[in-house]
């Protein structure tokens, strides 16, 4: 395809393209953007683009990504250490963090077992979990992986090693959605709404 | 408001938001996709930042953007040097190379004259215009200002200013779009199409 833009614009809106649900036109207004913008804000997103990659890196216990290791959550001694909630995604953390719920730690493991795409038990970070039980110290692990296939038979599968050492795992409950609507909820958290309804 | 990610990462993200139509969502997205991506492709991205910043420069004849000056367009000898077409912005040039049909010379003006946001005609690129009239060479000039209020108004403006030059000027047509349906033109296209209704 011919270029029409000049080669420094062209390559720009190129390397904005290659980002997950950047099409052609917003590339082009976020080159021009950057191109318009002070040579401080340019360079201050330049610096944030080379800390990330150069700062951040996994946690060698929870496996959730900081610029620390072990994480602030890992080396927080106000967490309750006696509780991991196991997510598939560094995300999922976030996710939890935000409702002040949970005080416990976190185990990330970087995927689910997916037997359809070559992604086995060996391949997320599951004996790294196994390994954090082996002090006695941990008394409950939270299955946190999302409710679809794969994050189900993750929960089964993480189950039933963790059983045997004595540790409690428990599930989070499915049901309708707060400010859900009853006849808009598929018949499978229906079910599943019912199963775990709770007395008033 | 809380952070719940690293500060490495709580910063790029805040850099994408800064970025026109990207989102909270988006931009944490667009931040992991740079942490998951190769430092090869970070290290490419920072390079195609910091080349527009500073490769990039406005055309000294025609302030188009281009890494030369004077711009590709203006350099090409091949281009009708008699034709000059008077557009807003750089991105005009760009739509119309694109139809691969004009092949004279541009001048971007930055802008429109637009008194209620305080813009007279010193404010954008018109004098700069009326000197490259002078040698005599350009025999026509296009005015491709958009069919708005203020696009209207600087092309009747410039048109004033260049006809006792005895320069020819011209304004694209308007009428109904290819494909358009009559039943949902506006009434201004239509009556401007009517206007302009050609023999066959």
């Amino acid at each position: 395809m011919a270029s029409y833009y000049s080669p420094s614009i062209e390559k720009l809106i190129e390397s904005f393209e290659k980002l997950p649900s950047i099409g052609h036109k917003t590339a082009v207004r976020l080159a021009f953007y950057i191109l318009n913008s002070s040579d401080e804000e340019a360079n201050e997103f330049i610096t944030n683009i080379k800390n990330a990659k150069t700062n951040l890196k996994f946690c060698s216990k929870c496996f959730n990504i900081s610029d620390t290791d072990p994480c602030e959550i890992c080396s927080d001694p106000k967490r309750d250490q006696t509780k991991i909630c196991v997510v598939e995604d560094v995300k999922d953390v976030v996710a939890i963090e935000k409702i002040h719920e949970y005080k416990g730690l976190y185990h990330v493991l970087h995927g689910t077992i997916s037997p359809m795409d070559g992604i086995g038990p060996e391949d997320i970070k599951i004996k790294e979990l196994i390994a954090r039980l082996q002090d006695g110290i941990v008394k409950e692990v939270i299955l946190a992986t999302n409710p679809k296939v794969e994050g189900e038979a993750t929960a089964m599968y993480i189950s039933k090693l963790i059983k045997p050492m004595g540790v409690k795992t428990t599930r989070l409950a499915h049901g309708i959605p707060v400010g859900g609507d009853l006849e808009y909820t598929d018949e499978f958290t229906l079910e599943k709404a019912f199963e775990g309804r709770t007395e008033l």
